[in-house]
């Protein structure tokens, strides 16, 4: 089965759970508004990518890190779009939770989310020492001191560590998305950091990229918001031939970041490949 | 040490890790704000009692499972304050957390306590096989179907499951506090579940009792806000006598429901004594 196909089918499986008489239905339809239909699912295929370079011999847990990754990704939409933050009306092309569900169900969703992913990893219980490792990671990269939700409350703070600020927001989810699929399949997790903040960073100067250049109806979501909103933007910082530049460089440093696996040469090519599809066609014209 | 202590001590260095300059400074002292200075501690306190009760051969497990149930329960007390919820100014006797520190960092300081409770427990890696156990009945009382946020998610409903509800929103973090702790102690934590379940109800109508008929500056939160918001409440259903006798007929079947384990009758002590707490010392001579 492919790495897509898995993950939605764990997707499936985990918001399932929200779906029984005993669960309010406006949260479970709000839960599965926020996780489909699919993103790019960006980190749950680095995810499955890296266990697979490792061996992926415990597919089961390596789902289970993978998706339980893009829940607290999407939770972290739902929050991040809430009146109080982004105040977002769309997402996606679509009306954001809390516009089409209501504000109480949205914060209710990102909550339930965020737990929905612990208790998909607490189903691989068959593997309980590996799944302690990833436990351990996934947590630390959505919590406290360096995880996404410290990161995007540096945005409540009058002086911002913009070095902590980007590492925290975005680095640590993708760095969680490679270390716990090293960790699902039993190799050392701390060496893929490095591959995961440099994907994390490349994605992020793409996001930049689209918010400054990009085109609204493209997207899916408004533009310019980081102006809007007072947010640090690579566009800003090093032109737009300039930011095109370094998502180009930092793909070449993630591939060399890559450790010594089984599986190395074929993560390389789906590296190269998948950092085609960063930007919008038009964009990645200028680029090239 | 004690259990109090033990619980203290722990609490503290869980919200430790926010207080370092990589972490936002507001989200640590908001943080810290929705945690100290202490409560009950009700749940804690349960879910050490059992593992007393079962051996407590694991103490950091037991400690690490009694304060992810904690700060589970603060994280959802800073939610259900929001203003798209209860809208509460004061919580134990000071403003709440979004009144103190915004409605923002409120959000990200449910967030943060949600996931630092998985964080607790990752920590206590060293009996894996326990951890799962602990992981899965702690992930499933917060989250969907049956746990506490899936509960509060009623209060969206048109039509509430009211039995779902309270179970949801009150037993289900009660129920986790007593199979957490015989879980973290290696037993089998199904047969605790009634236990915890009963006393979560005798809680529950004790809460019902303060908040019709307590008086607000004791309690340190408004009074009467069940009939404002429209929410069930046991005194209601059956007068200040019939909720009253509710409550002390609930604590006999918490005794009656104590599974057979090596410290049965000191736990039996504990739940009596600890039962006259649950009323102020006024509403507890109207019962006498």
């Amino acid at each position: 089965m492919d790495s897509g196909t898995r993950i939605e089918n764990a997707l499936q499986a985990a918001i399932a759970r929200a779906e029984v008489q005993a669960c309010p239905p406006g949260l479970a339809a709000a839960m599965r508004y926020a996780v489909f239909p699919r993103g790019a699912r960006v980190r749950p295929r680095l995810c499955l990518a890296v266990a697979a370079a490792c061996g992926d011999d415990e597919p089961t847990l390596s789902d289970a890190a993978a998706i339980s990754i893009e829940l607290l990704h999407c939770a972290s939409l739902v929050h991040d779009d809430l009146p109080c933050f982004d105040d977002a009306d769309t997402r996606r092309g679509r009306p954001s939770v809390h516009r089409a569900f209501g504000e109480p169900l949205a914060v209710l969703t990102g909550d339930a989310l965020i737990v929905l992913a612990f208790q998909a990893l607490a189903d691989a219980v068959h593997q309980p020492r590996r799944l302690a490792q990833v436990l351990m990671t996934v947590s630390r990269s959505v919590g406290v001191p360096l995880g996404i939700v410290a990161g995007q409350a540096w945005e409540c703070e009058p002086r911002v560590d913009v070095v902590h600020y980007h590492r925290s927001k975005t680095g640590a989810l993708f760095a969680a998305a490679a270390m716990a699929g090293a960790a699902a399949a039993g190799a050392n997790d701390e060496p893929w950091r490095i591959l995961g903040e440099t994907i994390g960073e490349a994605y992020q100067s793409a996001d930049d990229i689209r918010d400054a250049a990009g085109d609204a109806k493209e997207i899916g979501k408004p533009t310019g918001q980081d102006t809007v909103l007072g947010r640090p933007n690579v566009v800003t910082e090093l032109g737009l031939a300039g930011a095109l530049r370094r998502v180009d460089q930092l793909v070449a440093e993630a591939v060399a970041a890559i450790p010594l696996c089984p599986g190395a040469a074929d993560l390389k090519s789906l590296i190269v490949s998948e950092s085609k599809r960063l930007l919008p066609p038009k964009l990645a014209q200028i680029a090239a």
